[in-house]
């Protein structure tokens, strides 16, 4: 729906520990207009994503945060609505990087044309879009991971973490997944047709995992952090490779947890198992994207993987529907905001 | 001097924590005689390297112990008293991994001649010897480590350390070593020729590291682990390389610390900084030996590259002498034991 203001949510200030609503701006401005080469778009799927965390800063990322004022960032997908760009038609579908606002203008350099008749347009959010890229290239690009033995997932009921075990599945290794809760565990099993799900929630969790892990790691697609991941890496094997991909349950840290010090155990798995522990960023390495588009969308459009939408109605809903993320209560589809 | 009996110290007792004196025992059998195709050569110097702590189990190695009752391991220098194998002669030099006992058999498979024209016997046990290659392999092979940044050793006064250190100055590093108290600090600088150096018992630690590492750490050489490590890690610069040689402040660890959890903190310097962290084992990398030996030898003949030696009469000296690597005691020259 067209409208005569463009809506902006900015960051009000940085969290203290988790984000809150308060954090949050909401301020209105006049629609801008586009230059001779430029095109006016309206968003009308917004991207709600964990590491949207990192951009407000003051938790444990280390990387450039936006200015306070500024709207927040994000994947988009959006309608042209004015185009002085010959390469760009009013109608045209497009997938931006311009966050949480109605309107922007581009000169067309960052924008990526989406045909609806090819998949859904809002995969070009999810396993078609960053959340894909993500998940494909950490389990393709990172580490030579051998298939065949076993692949840890954590985060796996998440939107990253679930195309990443579906392409364990498919490339021969046996999968286990970690997420919390019965509901999540039963998907994984059930709908992912992952080899174990493991429960991070549950009273058993050490058992869960032994169990889960009779021949050990050897390959881990790492999301989560947190108290989780001591459990975990006693079951490296030599030699066993991991994606550092993220850790939620890290983001919002302001200081480091006391307790138990695992970072001469951590030491001691890599100086004796050979451990190796990459990460990446998919901002250094979108050249790979058409690779990716070109592996995937067969994959996505057949159905051979599969990929959980929740749609929250509203852009007002923004705020609210991203603070979902950390508390573990979503479900952990991937997490769409449609306009209103 | 030739003996009678052969004289073995074997293991005892696998330690609690630190090792002790009660954890070796001196056990006194024939002196084995060859087979048709093997020598009999009696040990004249021993090597003591921190490594061999985890030889003994109840550490935090994981890698394989030797048995109890069975003679500690380790590289000695010995000469050839019987032969009846074409390859060798009596008088012959060679260096042994037959550990702290007087004499022993060998079809000579794991034998290596040493010629005592070329340079000291003493240095097949350091500089030319497994001293000298665990540091050369660290630097050269593990990592691709840029030349002209800042490297950092820790442990730069003992004789793995102050190899990788004197490498690194060679290859064009600004050099940063770290080492316990005034003297070993003072020689890092003046006999070494490091471009900083850094006293990890002082008191304003924190400081002396931000004053040494303006610039931070490209590329690390890591020989000590313990409370220094958490330290220095926050200066890690991004695309960080640590060869992970050793942590001596953790072998005799046999639970971990207490207090603060820096665990979170290096996963998350891996996630932004992407710091790499890779370690090795020198018996699975033996092949690259000659490649080390025809690098290393002119650089220490020519005395390029300088080393300590501190020998110590006695071959029941060498429980004792062994125990000195750990009480932080010792110079940080390389401790050999000479036969008696």
């Amino acid at each position: 729906m067209t409208r005569k203001t463009n809506r902006q949510f900015t960051l009000a200030a940085r969290p203290q520990g988790q984000a809150r609503l308060s954090d949050f701006e909401l301020v209105e401005s006049a629609i801008p207009s586009p230059k001779d080469g430029e095109v006016l778009f309206r968003n009308t799927l917004f991207s709600i994503d964990p590491y949207q965390r990192n951009l407000m800063g003051n938790g444990s990322s280390e990387w450039p945060v936006i200015e306070i004022g500024d709207p927040m960032g994000g994947p988009t997908v959006a309608v042209v609505e004015e185009s002085r760009n010959p390469d760009f038609a009013v109608g045209d579908h497009v997938q931006t990087w311009t966050g949480w606002q109605d309107y922007a203008v581009s000169d067309g350099s960052d924008l990526r044309k989406l045909d609806p008749n090819i998949a859904p347009l809002s995969t070009a959010l999810g396993p078609l879009g960053l959340t894909g890229f993500t998940a494909w290239y950490g389990m393709t690009k990172v580490h030579d991971f051998k298939p065949g033995g076993t692949l840890v997932v954590t985060g796996a009921a998440g939107s990253v973490g679930s195309t990443a075990a579906q392409l364990g599945k498919l490339r021969g290794f046996r999968v286990v997944g970690v997420a919390g809760g019965p509901e999540k565990v039963a998907f994984l099993k059930r709908e992912l047709g992952l080899d174990e799900a493991i429960d991070y929630k549950a009273d058993d969790l050490e058992q869960q995992v032994a169990r889960a892990l009779p021949n050990g790691i050897d390959a881990f697609f790492e999301n989560v952090g947190g108290p989780l991941f001591p459990v975990l890496m006693e079951h490296f094997n030599t030699d066993a490779k991991m994606t550092l991909c993220g850790t939620i349950a890290d983001y919002s840290d302001t200081e480091l947890p006391k307790g138990t010090n695992y970072l001469p155990r951590m030491i001691t798995l890599i100086h004796y198992r050979f451990v190796s522990i990459k990460a990446f960023a998919t901002p250094y390495v979108l050249d790979t994207f058409p690779e990716f588009l070109a592996e995937m969308t067969p994959l996505v459009t057949s159905g051979r993987i599969i990929y959980g939408e929740e749609f929250i109605k509203g852009f007002e809903s923004l705020p609210e529907t991203f603070l979902k993320l950390f508390d573990g209560s979503h479900s952990g589809k991937k997490l769409i905001v449609r306009a209103d």
